[in-house]
């Protein structure tokens, strides 16, 4: 059976404008990949509601699971819960639960409560809070889309509470192997080697070091018997290659 | 007149797999946001042709200009120009310019050109090559998609051979004020002032360091005299804060 299927949608204007290095990207797919979930897609969108809207309807009819990231805090820029309740056409509100939630929280920390942080309670209509051990206000899952906070610590809190809770698949195992040449001269035993492991994915990722130019070759499989009899070929082609 | 528009599709399974973490994004981003052109939109999308072509004629109707990185290396997964054509409808072929780029290239580094480098000759019908003075195989622009390689330092001296070609608009000026106070204390006084000043944005940008909840509040314009009368209203409002 193949694996389960995801997309990524990163919301944040911050990101596009090259304000902020996201992170939370590169983060999601080493999870996912260890969950045995392929990642397809990542979208990045600006935080205006028709572009998340279409972003979010257009991923979750393609993939199984959706992980959003950002806009879910207290200010008038973090309009995603209402944007993902325009998604799926229910209403949103301030639910109790995630209400006893934050002020539970505040209440601990002697802050107040007030109108703002009020907004990080409203919760589009059945959707299941997500918990997040780092700051309180909760994401949460509505069919397929799982919405999380944009600040890495609290994303990622959130990625390890979701995250048990859906079927994974196999996780791919993978292999790699340095080699000192320029990507053209290994190009074409590569191609031939790769036609003689359907099953396997070999990647070629060249890299400029110190000037000079080198690749790594990184090979992924399902069998992990299979992923190392590939690597021992490929190193006997390339007997320079390092690991 | 408002900004030319842009989005950026990465193309590349090493990026949602997690084993590399990706830079062109925010590097292009800095660079447009320099140049005033409005990045809106990033998609990755992994080294399967049917999604490459997909997002390219996605992202082509939507935006003035399309930036792509990745793909257009040696190796049988390299499948961006291929793609590229087939989202154009024409056709692909070694090019004699760009053949020629790559013989001089390649004899004065005394490296033995071979069927494998030729494929990095080969132009859909009706480009313009990229320069690329980092490693010679030149990238190519067709309507509004500028094709480009994957190497971040390749891909940023493509960028830098492209962008001087493109019209751009008003750089946005942007000034930010750091308060060390958590988001939820600021939002309504921020949302009073962003209803103040409906030409400019106002971003939000929650932090924790130590332990400590931060926002960077960042105040966008093209006008760069009402952006400081903004930042000085909210310092008025929260003294306490720094640039």
């Amino acid at each position: 059976m193949p694996n389960p299927t995801a997309a990524m949608l990163v919301i944040g204007d911050e990101i596009l404008s090259g304000r902020t290095r996201d992170s939370n990207m590169h983060y999601l797919a080493g999870e996912l990949t260890k969950t045995g979930i392929d990642l397809r897609e990542v979208r990045v969108v600006s935080d205006d509601a028709d572009a998340i809207v279409a972003a979010v309807n257009a991923l979750r009819a393609g993939y199984d699971h959706i992980f959003t990231s950002g806009g879910i805090g207290p200010t008038h820029d973090d309009i995603t819960a209402d944007c993902i309740a325009t998604a799926f056409g229910v209403r949103i509100g301030v639910r109790d639960d995630a209400r006893a939630i934050l002020e539970q929280r505040y209440a601990k920390m002697g802050t107040q409560i007030n109108e703002a942080r009020l907004r990080m309670a409203r919760i589009p209509e059945g959707a299941t809070l997500i918990e997040n051990p780092v700051s309180g206000a909760p994401g949460f899952s509505i069919g397929n889309v799982h919405v999380m906070a944009g600040v890495p610590a609290v994303f990622e809190s959130m990625v390890a509470s979701v995250l048990p809770l859906l079927a994974g698949g196999a996780p791919l195992v993978s292999q790699s192997l340095r080699i000192n040449r320029g990507e053209g001269d290994i190009a074409g035993p590569l191609a031939d080697l790769a036609k003689q492991y359907p099953h396997l994915s070999l990647g070629s990722y060249p890299f400029i070091q110190n000037g000079a130019f080198g690749v790594n070759v990184v090979i992924r499989g399902s069998d992990g018997g299979e992923v190392s009899t590939a690597i021992v070929k490929l190193s006997a082609l390339f007997p320079e290659a390092t690991t």
